[in-house]
């Protein structure tokens, strides 16, 4: 049986991802997809790594995603799979005070994703994924936004 | 009629404050208090100035506080009085997954503070300050740690 995440909890992360949180979408180049680029969204926090064990346990309260350590110092909690970044969006999306376009365009962009059936409809997505770069501009996250 | 402020208000602004805020306190040279120096307690956030208007929002359903423009376009939102820190202390303390430790040594001091007669008291209390340092040290807030 899934245990099912208290509301409190989801505030809580609304208020963390407010604060610590990105929300965006990459466009990658990659062959093997049908139009040459890979959609690739994430949610990601970002906490010095003596953190660590503190992000860990945060992670196991939501079961989502995982811990990636960078070479300088920070470790990530990426989520990057479309489920998990539906369930922390939706479920977040309510108590947000800062990143609600981000959210709203996240979830626009997943439910458009999967509807793709030409190059045209593929270009228009990505320049709509493009607007997340104006929303998350700040000189704190200049290093994300790089393609 | 003071409204009370919403518990989940409280969670979200613990979530908030682990991601984004800061704890701290700061041993200013003064030669108008007692023992040559001030014991300035704070509690910050960081967020770019493009945000400001989210967080004047913020700041309103918490009634605590003010922003300060910073020259290199983050707005900063600044509480500094001794009951506005423990309204905020107090009420995050239970919710928070990282600065638990800062909040505790924050309310510590806050009432060692008022009980401070003697010059070896107020030494022990500003090693006791120092605490904060080793609590807060990362690479994001090296900046904020320069007295």
């Amino acid at each position: 049986m899934v245990k099912k995440i208290k509301q409190i909890n989801w505030v809580y992360l609304a208020g963390f991802l407010d604060g610590d949180g990105s929300i965006y979408v990459r466009i990658k180049p990659n062959n093997t997809y049908r139009y040459g680029f890979q959609i690739a969204p994430s949610v990601v926090f970002f906490q010095s790594a003596k953190e660590k064990q503190k992000i860990e346990k945060l992670q196991k309260i939501y079961k989502i995603g995982y811990l990636r350590d960078r070479k300088d110092g920070i470790t990530e909690w990426v989520i990057g799979d479309e489920k998990s970044i539906r369930l922390i969006i939706e479920n977040t999306r309510n108590f947000l005070h800062l990143k609600q376009k981000q959210a709203q365009l996240m979830l626009e962009v997943l439910d458009r994703k999967k509807l793709i059936k030409t190059e045209k409809e593929f270009i228009k997505l990505a320049k709509n994924v493009d607007r997340f770069r104006e929303l998350n501009y700040s000189k704190k996250r200049k290093k994300l936004l790089a393609p």
